[in-house]
């Protein structure tokens, strides 16, 4: 939902294109079809999908490994959680930058949330300034392309708010960790999801198992 | 030859594991057959290949599209060359911080070579230390993970001569961006290290069709 948000809010800016990362996650069909059908809905000029089995193969995480069990929601948690996919969202960031050189585009969305994100080190905004700096460092783009994560300080439930009022089609999103066909209800990034909507007085448009 | 050199002198510091990226570029097979080869005979205790086709798909290179021609040598060039690959090497390196943190290592050893580097951006210094900053910034590893470019301001024959004196098999690296069969002689990768051989008063044992 807040890479939906993320894109609902930049495309008042400008022509979008949508990059996905299929990575051997558990949910990975489920979101996939998620980028389709939300990318067609906001209109993307182009769109991507790129395929990061090694991530999947790599190991180390509850998302990947069967074998690794998602938690039960714990949004007070403060160390990083077993969910963490090793240095994910910065593999997904510089596959964006490498395309956004080829597009000329001028800048890549993320849709991190450094309030909620669970202890991610890669949803904060030191990261994002990190990989600023890299870009500028490493590309040929240079300081012409810059990473903005305009949802980084905001709070679930306004993010819910600012995203029906820019049309973002919460009812296309997917957020479980863990399941296809029904949010599981219990998992960290449900917990989040939910709490969200509640506090922001909307009804979350997805099914779930349990709420 | 760079990253042979680098991963001989990595190996007397402990055990390596070594990771190779095939993304479309046009001596992919050829790079493939040298990884493996390398990798024997340094004696790495893991190894990976990681597939990036969609580097290939993006374009915008000499390296991976067959529309853009390899040029001929120009070794005093100062722009980015035809040959860059838009933010190759912070995806290589991400991918590899990835490996890392599921291997609990403590470096990732990156043959990168400022002065000869044709002007890539991610081959310079300040793109090291921005990759580290990153690493500490958005990873589990943080700060117990670094980056390190032994070779980063050594001369071309400088590394000839470090690799000849810790066995790196200099026989069984490839360099050349457009042949697989023999190297070509003439593109700026075949002239660095046709020239570094010179310079250091040895012979390249690999085949070139010019040199």
């Amino acid at each position: 939902m807040d890479s939906t948000v993320a894109a609902a809010l930049a495309r008042r800016d400008g022509p979008i294109a949508c990059l996905h990362v299929s990575y051997g996650q558990r949910t990975a069909a489920r979101e996939r079809r998620s980028f389709e059908a939300v990318a067609s809905v906001l209109g993307a000029v182009r769109r991507r999908v790129v395929d990061f089995p090694h991530l999947g193969a790599f190991g180390g995480s509850a998302l990947t490994e069967r074998g690794i069990a998602v938690p039960a929601a714990d949004v007070q948690r403060r160390e990083i959680p077993p969910t963490y996919v090793p240095f994910r969202n910065a593999q997904f960031l510089a596959a964006a930058v490498a395309w956004a050189e080829t597009l000329d585009a001028r800048a890549i969305v993320y849709g991190a949330v450094e309030e909620d994100s669970s202890g991610y080190p890669d949803c904060r905004g030191v990261f994002v300034e990190a990989f600023n700096r890299l870009i500028e460092a490493g590309s040929r783009a240079g300081a012409a392309l810059r990473v903005e994560a305009p949802l980084l300080h905001r709070r679930k439930a306004e993010i819910v708010r600012l995203g029906l009022s820019v049309g973002a089609p919460f009812d296309l999103t997917w957020s479980c960790y863990q399941d296809e066909e029904e949010a599981c209800g219990t998992c960290d990034s449900c917990a989040l999801r939910l709490r969200g909507f509640k506090e922001a007085g909307a009804v979350d448009p997805i099914p779930y198992r349990l709420r």
